[in-house]
C-alpha cells in the first residue's frame, strides 16, 4: 500500500486547523465547476432498485451523443477514479507476474505517465508493482512503455496536445501492442481537443470522461470510458454488477440529454472572474483550463498560508512548491473575497 | 472474463418477452425491502463536492452504533459486490501468482464458499484463477482453504448459523493464516445473528453489511466493512479515493441514526402477507429470511412462465430448477394480484 495523495478538497481539514467553520470558506482547491446545475428529478425507482440494464443503456446513449463517440457506447463507471484503479489489470493480461508476501513483482511492465499531472495514475501503477516513468513530453515514450497515459487538457497545467500528437503516440503504442489513455476529465469546455470521435477507429486507445467536475456534481461519483468492447467489456467485469448508482445514471440520461452551452457560457463568466482577481494581484498563470488556473509564484507556500488565514483554500503541490492551483469562485463576490485577500499579501 | 450471473431484477428484459410496460410489472425477483424510507433532505453540497473525510467520518460513526460493531469504525464501500471484487486481492498477498497472456494461475490458493448462496463469491475468485470449493457445510472446510465465505443467514435458502460454529470456522481459519467473510447482507432483520459485536476480537474476520436491502434504497449503492483496520486499509486504498457517493454517505449518517423498529414492523407485515398468499397457493417454502421466501417444488419452472405471463418476475435458480425465491410484494394489493395469479396456475 502506497501513501495516499493530498488532493484538493480537504475543507474540514483546513477548517480545522486554521480556524472557521468549513461552511464558511471559499473552496477553491478543486477543478470543479462550482455552479453546479440545478438536479433534474430522480424517479424514485432510482434509489430503490438495482440500476437494471435499460437505466445503464440511456445514460450510455445519452454519453455517446455528448461526447460524440460514434459507434461506441461509453461505460459508465463510479468515477473515473474507479478504472484508474483498474489500469494495472488491463496491462498485467499478458505480461508475468510474480507475488511474494506483500511484494508484488511484474516482470516485463513498465508505463509512462506524462507529467507532472493527476497522481493516482502513478500511484496505482506503482502500487501494483509496476515500474513508472514520469516523461515530460510524449517523444520520451518508446516501444518499453506497456501502456502510457496523457491528462488532455492537463492538470495541473492546462497543457493540450493536439490530436496529431495524440494519434502518432497511438500509432507507436499499438505497434508495440499497449496502450495509450487519454483522460478528458477536464475536456468538457473545451471538445475540440477530444479524440471521442477518432476512437472507434482506435483499438489501443482508451478515454477517460469525468461527469461531475463539468455538471458541478462531484459527489455524485461518475464517470465513463470510451473504448473498444472487449476493453469496456473487461472494466465492466472487473467493477461487478451495479457498479454505479441509480442516481448518477438517472441524471446522467438526463442532463447529458440537455443543452450545455448555459453550462459553458457561467464557466467561461467565472473563468474571467478568476482571471481578473489574479491579474490585478499581480500573480503570474502559468496554465489552465477553464475550471482552473495554475499560479507559478516563488512565495506560492506563503500566500497558500495567507489565504488559508482568510478561510480561503487552494491547492498547493509537495512536487511544485512553486505552483498554486485556483479553481473557480462561485460568484463576483467570491471573486472579489479572493481579490482582498491577495491584495492584502505582504509582499 | 467468466459468464456473467442472471440476477434477479430484470425487469425491463422480463417485459421484452411476456409483454407489458416494465413499470406494470410486479417485481419479487429481488430481496430488497419493497417499501423504501423516505429520502431524508440531502444537502446539495453533498452532491457538488467530493465526498471529504468529514462526511464518511459522520456516516462511519452512524454505521458503527446501528450495527454495534464497538470499536470498529465500519467501512462504507459502493456496494458490498465492490468489495467481493477485491477478495481475491486480499487473498493472495502472502501467495504466488502467475499471469501469462490471459490465464491466471495462483499456486496454493483455494477458498470454500458455503453453498449454494450468492453467486459473485464463487465468480469473483475463479476469474481470478482460484480453485473454488463450494460446500455444503462448515465442517468441510479446512487448512487447506486460505478463506471461507459463509453468508449469514444464507441467499436464496435464509439458513443460519449459531455464532459459536462461525467462532470456531474463524479459529480454524485463524490458525491456517487464513480468512472468514462472514457477509450479513439480509442481516439487519435479525440483528442477533450478527457477528459484529464480536468483531474487534476476531482478527481474521470480515463482515460485509448491505446498506440498500433493508432500507429499500439499492438503487444508492452503499455497503459497509467490518474488519480489523489495516485490512479496511487495503480496501479503502484498492477502491482508491472517494469510492462512494456523496448522497449516499449523507443518507447513511442520517438513517443508520434514525429509529428503524417501524421499517422493521412494515418488513414483518409484508413478510406475512407473502407467506399467506404462498400458503393459499398450497407452495412449500423451504426456507427464507423475513425479506424472501424460498418455494422449493418440482414445478418451478413452470410457476415461473406462469408468473411471467401475469407480469409478476420471481428469481430462478440455474443450479436448482425446483427452487424459486419469492421477493416481498409493497402493498396488501399486490399480495392478492400474487396470490390470484398463483391460484389460476394449473395444477
Amino acid at each position: 500500500m502506497s501513501a495516499p495523495i493530498a488532493h484538493g478538497g480537504g475543507i474540514t481539514a483546513a477548517a480545522a486547523a486554521f480556524g472557521g467553520k468549513p461552511e464558511d470558506w471559499l473552496d477553491l482547491s478543486t477543478g470543479i465547476n462550482p455552479c453546479p446545475v440545478d438536479l433534474p428529478e430522480i424517479p424514485a425507482r432510482a434509489w430503490h432498485r438495482l440500476p437494471d440494464r435499460h437505466l445503464m443503456d440511456e445514460a450510455r446513449v445519452a454519453a455517446r451523443n455528448h461526447y460524440g463517440s460514434g459507434e461506441i457506447l461509453p461505460l459508465p463507471v463510479p468515477g473515473t477514479q474507479s478504472v484508474i484503479q483498474l489500469l494495472p489489470r488491463l496491462v498485467r493480461q499478458g505480461s508475468k507476474v510474480v507475488v511474494t508476501d506483500d511484494r508484488v513483482a511484474v516482470t516485463d511492465n513498465r508505463v509512462a505517465v506524462v507529467s507532472p499531472t493527476y497522481g493516482e495514475y502513478a500511484r496505482a501503477f506503482a502500487s501494483a508493482g509496476f515500474v513508472v516513468d514520469a516523461v515530460g513530453d510524449i517523444a520520451a515514450i518508446g516501444a518499453e512503455h506497456r501502456l502510457a497515459v496523457v491528462v488532455n487538457p492537463n492538470n495541473p497545467d492546462g497543457r493540450a496536445w493536439p490530436a496529431d500528437v495524440l494519434l502518432g503516440l497511438h500509432d507507436r503504442m499499438k505497434a508495440a501492442n499497449g496502450f495509450l489513455v487519454v483522460d478528458e476529465a477536464f475536456g468538457d469546455t473545451d471538445p475540440t481537443l477530444s479524440l471521442a470521435a477518432r476512437a472507434h477507429e482506435l483499438s489501443n486507445l482508451v478515454i477517460f470522461r469525468s461527469f461531475g467536475k463539468f455538471f458541478g456534481l462531484a459527489g455524485l461519483r461518475l464517470g465513463f470510458v470510451i473504448a473498444r468492447d472487449d476493453i469496456l467489456a473487461c472494466f465492466e467485469d472487473w467493477l461487478g454488477p451495479w457498479a454505479v448508482s441509480g442516481p448518477a445514471q438517472s441524471l446522467a440520461a438526463s442532463l447529458l440529454r440537455s443543452d450545455v452551452s448555459a453550462i459553458r457560457s457561467r464557466i467561461d463568466e467565472r473563468c474571467a472572474g478568476l482571471h481578473g482577481a489574479l491579474a490585478a494581484a499581480g500573480l503570474r498563470t502559468a496554465g489552465g483550463t477553464a475550471l482552473f488556473s495554475l499560479v507559478a509564484d516563488a512565495r506560492a507556500g506563503d500566500i497558500y498560508t495567507h489565504l488559508c488565514r482568510h478561510h480561503i483554500l487552494v491547492r498547493k503541490f509537495d512536487y511544485a512548491p512553486d505552483w498554486l492551483r485556483f479553481g473557480l469562485a462561485p460568484d463576483p463576490a467570491a471573486d472579489r473575497r479572493l481579490g482582498e485577500a491577495l491584495q492584502r499579501f505582504e509582499r
